[in-house]
């Protein structure tokens, strides 16, 4: 067997050798059936390390190119795999075409924008785009203490699978945390997810059917959207005013139609920040315990109150069993440990459950011993506390940010009770490009209009503070006052002057 | 106003003051409207602490029992929350009854057997029954380590989301540890998952359809029925035979039906040990390119070979796209991480991905900088070489004793080349309650019945030595003897001797 061992080269004998055999098999040179030397032959005659030639032919073994006979000879067989070779078989195609076709709507432009969202904006560039807690807030040494802890006690368990509801002793903390907001609930209403875009996702996976009708505030979070399509639900959007959800909107609407979800933001809503009032709260659940309608009461920042009094959440009312209530640590702790919980009736949970378990088995173990731990000592309390006094400062920060740089003719918003986020209504002409129109100022917001559902005609943005610092949010409302001033007297000409 | 203030109580005067003032406004003691005292007033007839009146109203005016009107005077209002006193309302039901209806075909027998199979075993019982490492392997030294280097490292953001197809240092060290299986990939063929489970759940949720059908072994990986049950797939059982899946039968089947899935382990079969030879790994891909199905290649413990020379994966050869396979950390290292990845043509990876995005938006990004680090330093690898040594000698250990503790005229076995699991053939009439049998005999095995999605007469069990040593799985393996033994002597009566 002629080889061609050169000993200089960057690429090794067994590479060498395999692919040579490979080629000559391939191309007819050494024909089905031809008996190859013994290794120790060929090792002979290249003056190759023997265990090497053995390595060789087992890999050429593995990849199809050779089969053991009787009296352990090693022969060249024909791989059978080839499309082009073998009979019966259709042309070739460009590769898998029409072979992966999935039968719902998928919309590629959103997970493009969405794996986007992950991208970190250009240094220099001011953040108000990502609605994440702000990382330099999580203690490390708080955390790497906890995961110490988690590794040392056997009883968690922490690289096997936990249970289809979560860890029992993080489920045991939580309940007791949804206790400060007076949700008294017992083992079995709750359910651990990895995060409410999950429990969102289980609650329609488990009980939609293609044709239910679910309403929905508009603007509302975006990523439900998606979710709308894909389970084809019918919408309702019912538009926000500045105090929330609209309670008698939706009366005249349940009059009318069979409704099935609706979906509420109550507190500090996303992207409006508005809160509901006690009486619409109490409104809304006696119409949907009217019209046996299932409640989704997303509470993500509900943590995050800095002014005026508590809101208790709509579940903490819930004594006829229609609400669901979405918790999540991503939003003030962590969204990479995608640790969530929904609190709903036994029967929901128990579904759920097991669609849950068919999905991923278990939620993820270390996180949420990791967790358990955090909350457990007390850290989680005190991270919030922290959270609260620090976010408190930021938002005053920004709303007096907004008063000093936003030009007073055309821009207004609301001054929200807590959580990250302002919404501005900007009377102008929005730009073709709105985030990057922005973005060339040096700041990064989100635009509106990705929260709603039906396009609107108009010209807001959403402003997240989250992970902003205060002279970082100084500088970017004063940046965003400068770009909406620009485009203003773009607008304007040069009509008023000023510009 | 009246309260009864009893300072010698356990409970707080606040609790006291905010139930007193609620019965007597649920009892209408106090009318919608009455006009409270001021918290100075109630203060100082009461003698209690302003602040704490204060708290009592701020409560009571979360719960819906105050109002504040103009000139800041405090009133009674009434709760509308009650279905029983509004109107309209229909009659009170058993709680959420008929409110939460799935439908779909959920098997909560199936889930209450999965939350059991998390609980630990009765001490003293020796565990064949869970297939996860044995914990007792990992090096918590080098996982904390690269934990503390994971927090420190700002790139990771180790807290933040990641990207919807996973974090990008993970998805490169992935692709490069597949090339040592021949898989070469680009970046656009891999998507991280939360396990195996969970790429299985997220290939349905894109591409399935009801009606569609899929071929699986029989018996084979249990978790997929509920999935296929689910998504309302019809099912053709191929019956194992000793080099497992039956390619002959395959062929047999997509010549006369519109095969739209097919479902293989080729590599230590789950249960059946079994492991694909290369001529029908060959054939089996090329059935799928002539009749454009997609093959499902489930290669979860592929790592753990310990005998023989190396089989390459199917989709090591899938030059024309037909090949999802499936990888998984939660075999080898550690399913609490939650975490797989497929690599599959890049079409079918972005529509997939779109899914996974509506479901989860993205992995856990902790579990995936763990186990990055845990692989960029080499761990992985020293791992895999430790597991490998280890159980190539428990495997051993395990033959050896079912060699000497088996009934020989009842029991018979195949020798896995790898993995962790034996798979048992005992030609006796199963006992009623087969695992509780064993269990009364101190081990915990799995009974084989689970694993046919057709129920199949006979009697089979499943031994996974994945997480005992080497004197668990010699005294185990004695014990499953014993209670064979016993069952044996029980159904031949006193007719064969010896017993």
């Amino acid at each position: 067997m002629l080889l061609q061992i050169n000993r200089e080269s960057s690429v090794t004998l067994f590479d060498q050798m395999v692919s040579q055999i490979r080629e000559m098999i391939e191309e007819g040179l050494l024909e089905e059936g031809y008996q190859m030397p013994s290794t120790r032959q060929l090792s002979a005659s290249l003056g190759v390390n023997r265990s090497t030639v053995v390595k060789v032919y087992e890999e050429l073994w593995a990849l199809g190119y050779f089969e053991s006979t009787e009296g352990s000879y090693t022969r060249v067989r024909r791989r059978k795999v080839s499309v082009e070779t073998s009979e019966g078989v259709q042309p070739l195609r460009k590769v898998g075409e029409g072979l992966f076709e999935n039968h719902q709507f998928v919309d590629f432009e959103e997970i493009d924008r969405y794996a986007q969202l992950m991208t970190d904006p250009q240094p220099g560039v001011i953040d108000f785009y990502h609605l994440v807690p702000d990382p330099r807030l999580i203690d490390h040494k708080l955390v790497a203490s906890c995961f110490r802890e988690v590794l040392a006690d056997p009883a968690l368990n922490v690289f096997g699978y936990n249970q289809p509801r979560g860890l029992p002793a993080l489920r045991q903390v939580i309940r007791k945390h949804m206790k400060l907001h007076s949700i008294h609930s017992s083992d079995d209403n709750i359910l651990i997810t990895n995060g409410s875009q999950n429990s969102l996702q289980l609650i329609f996976q488990t009980f939609a059917r293609r044709g239910d009708v679910i309403a929905v505030e508009s603007p509302t979070y975006a990523m439900l959207f998606p979710l709308i399509r894909f389970y084809g639900l019918e919408v309702v959007e019912l538009e926000s005013t500045s105090s929330g959800f609209d309670v008698e909107a939706f009366q005249r609407v349940v009059v009318s139609r069979k409704v099935k979800f609706v979906y509420v933001i109550p507190t500090f809503h996303n992207p409006t920040g508005a809160t509901m009032s006690q009486a619409s709260r109490e409104e809304l659940l006696s119409l949907c315990e009217r019209h046996r309608i299932v409640l989704i009461e997303d509470s993500i920042e509900e943590e995050m109150k800095y002014f005026g009094m508590v809101h208790l959440p709509v579940k903490s009312m819930d004594r006829h069993d229609h609400v669901i209530y979405l918790g999540s640590f991503s939003k003030v702790l962590a969204p990479g440990l995608r640790t969530g919980w929904m609190i709903a009736p036994a029967d929901c949970i128990r579904q759920i459950t097991a669609v849950k378990m068919m999905t991923d088995l278990t939620s993820n173990t270390l996180s949420q011993a990791l967790i358990y731990r955090f909350c457990r000592l007390g850290y989680y309390e005190l991270h919030l506390r922290r959270m609260m006094r620090i976010f408190r400062k930021r938002m005053k920060t920004a709303l007096k940010a907004l008063r000093k740089w936003m030009p007073a003719t055309c821009v207004t918003w609301q001054e929200p009770l807590g959580g990250f986020i302002l919404w501005l209504e900007i009377g102008l002409k929005p730009p073709e490009q709105v985030e990057q129109w922005f973005q060339q100022h040096g700041v990064r917001i989100t635009d509106g209009s990705i929260f709603y559902y039906t396009p609107q005609p108009g010209f807001r943005i959403r402003i997240s503070i989250s992970k902003t610092n205060e002279q970082e949010i100084e500088e970017g409302i004063k940046r965003i006052g400068e770009a909406i001033e620009q485009l203003r007297c773009q607008q304007v000409g040069g009509e008023v002057s000023g510009c």
